[in-house]
Formats: C-alpha cells, structure tokens, sequence
C-alpha cells in the first residue's frame, strides 16, 4: 500500500555552469540562463509505503509525514533562491534533476532518523517544475 | 499495454478507532474525528493490463470495463456513510488507507468472476481522497 | 482590481427537505437522499477588490483575508456534518445553494466588523461543490 | 462573445517596500521578503470580445492575439526577475496586483496600436500567482 | 445565485472558409485547415441564474439541467463531425466562436420551451476548446 | 532519475474494424463509430531516464527531447485525421491502444537514431485521450 502526498513550495534559481562558457551556458540554458534569475511553484510529492496500523488504520499519521518534510525539506527551500540560500548549490547547477537529488538525500537522512528501520520505507519522490515538466527519484535505502 | 481509467464518487466517513481511547482518537484524527463525519470527492484510477484485441484493437471494451467497477464498487460506494452504509467498515476505522484495500479485494473479486485467467489483468487501483492525497494498490492475483 | 483566492474544505450533508413527503425526497434528491449523508471536497473561491495600498502593493495583506475566510467559515464549516452540526440547516435542506448564501451572509457579516467601510470590498464567492458543479452569490452591502 | 486565451511564464520577484522599515517589510511580507527572491510559474489568461468576422468565423486570428502578448508580455517577463530586469518595479514593490496592472497597461497600449478603434476590444486580464492565488483587471480604455 | 455545470463532448471539425482561397485558408488556418480534420475535448459550462426553490433548497433539480443540455445539445454534438454532421456547419466555418453561437441558440430555445418565463434564467456559455483557449456567450433573451 | 515531458496534441480518429460487420461495429464501439469521425486533445508524456550529466545538471538538454517528439511524434500527429493521414491506420483501427503502441515505436526507433546507445534511456510513454482514459507502454530496447 503507497500513500503519496503532495506539497507546495515556490524559489527562484538560475542556471549557469561554472564549467562551461558563458556563451555555452547562454546556448545551453537559454532565458533560464539569465544573471537574476527566474522562479518557480514547484509541486513536490512524496510517496511512503508500508502496511497500515491496525489500530489506526494508517499507514503513517498524516501529521507525522507533514512533519519531516516540513523539517528536511520546505523549511529550506520555500521561498528561497536555491543559488543564493543553498550551500549545496554553490558548485552544482540548481536544474529540478539536482534539486530532486537533494531533496531525495535529505528526506531520507530524515526519515532514517525519525523512522528507523520501521516498517513504513519512503518510496519515491517526484517534483513537478511547472505542469509539463516532473522529475522522479525511485529511493534506495542509505 | 497499461489501461487507467478513473471514476469519481462522493462518500462520508468518521475516523474514530474502537481500539483507542476517545482522548487518542481526538489527538491522532484531529477533526477526522468528528462524531457527525466529513466527507469528499474521491476519485479511483483503475489499471489493467494486457495485449489490444487485434479485432478491436482495446485491450477491454470500456463498457465491460465501467460494467465492473460500477457492480464492485461505485453501486455500493457513490454516496454513501463508509461507516454506517458497509458492513466491513464496522470494526475496521475507513481511512483512506483501508478503503483502497477494501475496493482492491472487491475489484479482483469480480474481475476474477468475470474475465476469469484471461489476458488482461487487474493491475493496480489508485484513489484520491483530496487532490493533495493519494493511495495505490498493487493487485496481487486471487 | 479584484483578488481572489481559493479555500478547500471537507464536509458532509444529507439532501432531504421537511417540506416534502419521503417519496419526493428520494425522487427529487435520489443517492443525495440517503439518510446517512455522503460528503465533499468544496473549494472556496473568495473575491475582493479595491485599489493596491501604495506603500505594500497589496489590496489586502494575504494574512488578513485569510483570517477573515478561517474565522467566518473555515472554522465552522471544514470536517462538518453540515445538518448536525450547523443550527443554521435544521430546517434548511443543506443543498450547495443554500450553503452558498450562508457563507456568503457570513463572510460579509466578518468583513463589514474588520474592514468597514473602507476601500476594500467583498465582492463575490463561488463554491465548487465537485469539479462539475459551481455556485456563485455576487455580493450586496450590508 | 468573448474569447479567453492562456499564457504561462516564469517569473521571481522579492516583496519588499521602500517605503517600510526593515522590520515592516519583513512581518508583512514574511518569506516573501527574502533578500534573494523567489519565484513563481504565473498563468495570465487574456479576454478580448467582439463578432466574429463572417469570412474567418473568429474574433481575432489566434497568431496575432500571441503576437502582442508576446511583444507586449512575454518578451520581457518571461524567465525574469521583476525587481532587477524591469525599471518600472525599481521603486514599485512587485506584488502581482502591480503586476496584473502593470501588464494591462502594456497590453492595453499595444492593443490600441495593433487594433486601433476596431471592434475587438481588450477586455480583461487575469493572472494566476499559483493554483490559490489569482488577480484580475477589467481593462479600460485608453 | 448562479449555477454553473460542466459537461465534456468530443468532436472534430476543419476549419475552411468558402469565401477565402485555398491559399488564404491555408495561411490562416494552418494545420486547422488539414482537409481530413482534427478534433478536441470540448468543455461546455452552463450557467443558469436564479433563487433556490424554497421546497428543495436548488435553483433547478440537476436532472432538469441535464435534461435540456443533452437534448439540446450534446445529443447532437458528441462524437459528431460538426462540418458533416450538422447542417449549420455547411456554409458557415466550426470556429469555436460559431460553434458557442449555436450552442447558445440551441440552448436559449430548448431551456426558454422548458421554462418559459420562470425565475430561472438561462445566463451564459462558456465553451473549452482546449485547456488554453476558452469562448463565453452572455446570453439574451429571445 | 526520471525525467517526463507532456506535450499536447489534436486528432481526429474513428473507430471502426474491417473484421468485423457494420452492426457488430455499432455495438462495440458506439458513438466512436461515426463515420464522419470525432476528436480528442491528446497529452502525451514521454518519460526519460539516466544520470544527470555533471557539466550541465540535466538528463538532457530540454530542446533535445522536444526535437526527437516533435520530429518522431507531433509533426505527424498533431492535427491529423489518424484514419486518413496516417497509412498505419489503413488496416489498424485507431484505438488510443494502437496509437500508443505506434507512438511508441516511432519514439524508440527516432531516440536510438539520435542517443544510440547512451546513458539516457526511452523509458516509457503515456497518453492521455480524455482526462478520464490513459494508457501506458513501458518501452523495450529496440
């Protein structure tokens, strides 16, 4: 049984390699390239799966999933410019393939340590861009 | 060759645990837990799966296809209390999570009686309770 | 320059009318009769207009409008059996019109108290009852 | 008749008055005033009304419509970061009400200069921050 | 207290004037000018207008509603070729203009034979051709 | 990491066997048996996989995949009548089943013709006939 849930978060980025040109950055990224940047509402879902409880009859509190994405994930990065407010994209160009990374990285450092080797195993993340655009990262235990 | 299709029905439910104490209801369902019920717009994505028909080119008709779903589960389901309407429901809390496993054994159920080994299989159900929450059962042969 | 803003929330109800014998009931209501009620994701679309306040760039702080919607409605009306638990459908079969000019007597009852008469007007609300169905009550002063 | 067409760009701004203290800006604006912006995919859907040309059967020809929303618009806004690409928000904060009304006066002036006093006419904008949040203009003429 | 209710049909058409060229109609209709035809999911949103009936609580009884939008109009649309399949279509082009025109005699004839002067007034169209392109017919009296 | 596009597209189909009589065709298929035809706004997402490449951030560049879809699918599709413009729908009927099955072929022999054998692999496509109906091939290596 997965349940995924989704979650909102608006940021801004821009995209330029440090290991590449400026005109092959400016080729490369087009209107997404420029110097200030350009933003986003990107959707996050976030799918857990496992038996449910038999008492409560959910696979996991909803305010419990809520909680770790809230602390590993949004905290962070609502509302940022993921250049700017992101250490881990200093060096690495925030494209959503990164950002899903990352995202994916953290949430499972958060809930290995909220949940441990429970029975409830995170599963997949997906991270739409814009209506037409999503990016998936099937989790694998750390 | 994977065919979804998807249904919308309206129901109401009450989330409250004869395992758990009043106090523990109210702390782990929140508002769910409202003597009188809520309610929602959920809606099921049905997937099955198999080979076109070369005379017809579908893999199921859609009409045996609707002819099922409606006999298993949106006759009993499409406005009804889960709580009060359904048998199954009475000692078991009808979270979404318990309601999907409930449609999934339904489902296969009456695919078994009507397409029996056939070639095209139940594959998976996936309902929506909000736009926000989803939960997907993967159908496991009777 | 009008601003509107979307509020979900989840409610059941039963259609059945005092004023009629049972047999118009379940002809005229059919499924919406059943006497355990079924249930709804409504969404809320709240407008307002008025001119941008020059110094914040808003018609209204996001903050405010939102209290005003949790305050008048929200609070009251999400996870609710509308016929249990609103004295107002007692004897007010809770149809989505009539809930529809509840919300709107109550939102305008809030806005004159916070905002009087001042430049920022309540000028509709629409409630989706499904993605099929709306309802729509343009607003009059008080 | 009134013909209604959607347009999608992506956009950061920052929310901050130069007319509030820090400490203004930051209670008013909360994450919204982050020094680093965020961002937003905006959806702005245009109306124009009038007959239909009895040779074509359309109100105005679909390409010209997206030539002045693309010279008028999107040419400047799209992959932008208000505060900083644009001069007319250099002393105006932003927010997507000076925004829609910002675009309405764009569209508005390249309207007239396309159309003239012909029988289209320009009659509102609409814009959608995110999927919650949207801002409409009923253009005027010049 | 509008009502509003959506209702889907497909179709397809080819959109050629007979008082243009075929040079002219292939310059200004492009693909849509393809010999064989294309189709669309066409959205059909009613909006009726008028009290609630004290007794049942609704402006009109949602079978009512249906009644006069399938006969009217879907009866004859779904699955149809409008260029082929409807006379109106012979010598006047399947714009989606032309196409709300009709849709909204049809409509104002079939609901004023139903209802003649009642308190429910048949109030706009809006027809979806495409997610992106939208038509509104305000209706008048006949 | 799994990266996936939507792009939409307008056709016109009917559905009609030449293995079967005219009334064994009425019965199955209905409405779609028309013989004028009707039509569908199509959505197809193409789902891609592999590493980011670490110079760029990205899978792909997006104007790479939109090339291969625009060249392989779309530029065939996109406002065809599938019955008559299309010498695979001589024999075949077009079902959204065969459809998807064409598209995929199409798409798997145009990415082995640019990507040949690298990291990024055709993952799967999915296509959308209404909001209601998908279908899915999980794509092979050719």
């Amino acid at each position: 049984l997965r349940l995924s849930k989704r979650f909102a978060f608006s940021a801004s980025h821009r995209l330029h390699s440090g290991r590449l040109s400026d005109q092959e950055n400016r080729r490369l990224f087009g209107k997404c390239n420029n110097p200030f940047g350009h933003g986003h509402n990107y959707v996050l879902e976030v799918s857990v799966s496992g038996p449910p409880d038999p008492r409560t009859g959910m696979v996991v509190p909803r305010s419990q999933l809520d909680a770790v994405v809230e602390h590993a994930v949004l905290a962070d990065l609502d509302h940022a410019n993921l250049n700017q407010d992101l250490p881990e994209f200093n060096n690495v160009v925030p494209t959503t393939e990164n950002l899903a990374l990352f995202i994916d990285r953290r949430l499972r450092h958060s809930w290995q340590e909220r949940f441990g080797n429970g029975p409830v195993r995170l599963e997949k993340i997906r991270i739409e861009e814009t209506p037409r655009n999503s990016f998936e990262v099937v989790s694998e235990p750390t």
